[in-house]
């Protein structure tokens, strides 16, 4: 396989459709339409865990955003994400639109994804997923004019009945959330997926 | 926040740009640039796992695929999808799919997502995930002429030395990958994560 050249069928300030011709396994030429982002970066969402002490117990909550997406003419359950700005870096990326979109501050960046592809039939946007714990105050007062986002700390059982009800979520944030629930009823109920082990 | 109408900026045979015009918070019109797939219909991704006793041992491994894209030019790390065809139900795509790509048979069905959102502040393009069970013998001889696919049987150490190399994810893969790997430690290694908890 290999580009033999993109011709561009449409620009627009954000956006460019692209024909790619590219030569199949047999050698023949073949075109492929795509979407590409014109900034030729990366964007970069955040898995943002908030712990807090509530009448002496220690509460882990993961940082939930709805978001209104134009492009689905409805709300989307997801978590805060953004492009990152040129020049700027995965983890200010992270940092910033954290506090723009809901407030909190990421005080410690526990993990970062490789760049990955959102959907690679369609177009090569790439996105960071950086995980960390934040703490701080839900606020809206650093979003921009354009941003409909409201903010949730939730607990692993909150999640579980958000999954249950009939909302959009993003993918990558689907399969979060379905992870976040299943390692707390792994590790509350004390017990391994795997019922034919033994515990020590 | 409310829709106003779209406008068509190029039509191609699978993709179309699109202007969309809508009403933000403040009453104020903007314009939104997004992808839309032409069919109206969602994707598949289909998360098989295979089971085979090898030695008298019964090994769990995932069915991974490796897939030229024309979008990032490159391979990409995944799993079997593809389009739902008109008609067709997202189950029935799953077993199509399984079988085109990967010469696999999905016996059972153990979860399936709701229609998610893959990135949509670009395009309100959406993909169900079904998870389940297969078995029979990897072969290719079931792909199209277009299609340049190779798959793998991994169990959980593999994906964790695959996911620490120089590859191209897909993001949804990635994140998958990556919790079979922490559910098989947590299990395997026969603690729970959080190490204040007492075992029963």
């Amino acid at each position: 396989m290999e580009i033999v050249e993109d011709k561009i069928l449409k620009s627009t300030r954000w956006l460019t459709l692209v024909e790619r011709i590219y030569k199949d396994m047999n050698g023949e030429q073949q075109a492929w339409v795509m979407a590409q982002r014109n900034n030729d970066c990366s964007a970069v969402m955040i898995i943002p865990i908030h712990y807090t002490t509530h009448h002496e117990t220690p509460q882990k909550r993961i940082v939930v955003t709805k978001e209104y997406r134009v492009p689905l003419g409805d709300y989307e359950w997801g978590f805060p994400a953004g492009l990152i700005d040129e020049g700027e870096s995965a983890l200010s990326t992270a940092h910033r639109e954290l506090k723009e979109e809901t407030g909190l501050n990421l005080d410690e960046v526990t993990e970062v994804s490789p760049s990955v592809y959102n959907t690679a039939g369609m177009t090569d946007e790439a996105i960071t997923m950086v995980y960390g714990n934040c703490s701080g105050e839900i606020s809206n007062e650093f979003q921009e004019a354009s941003e409909n986002i409201e903010t949730f700390l939730m607990a692993a059982e909150e999640v579980e009945e958000l999954l249950k009800g009939d909302h959009k979520f993003g993918a990558k944030a689907w399969l979060i959330l379905k992870e976040f629930v299943k390692i707390h009823n792994i590790t509350e109920r004390k017990y391994v997926e795997d019922t034919t082990a033994t515990l020590p």
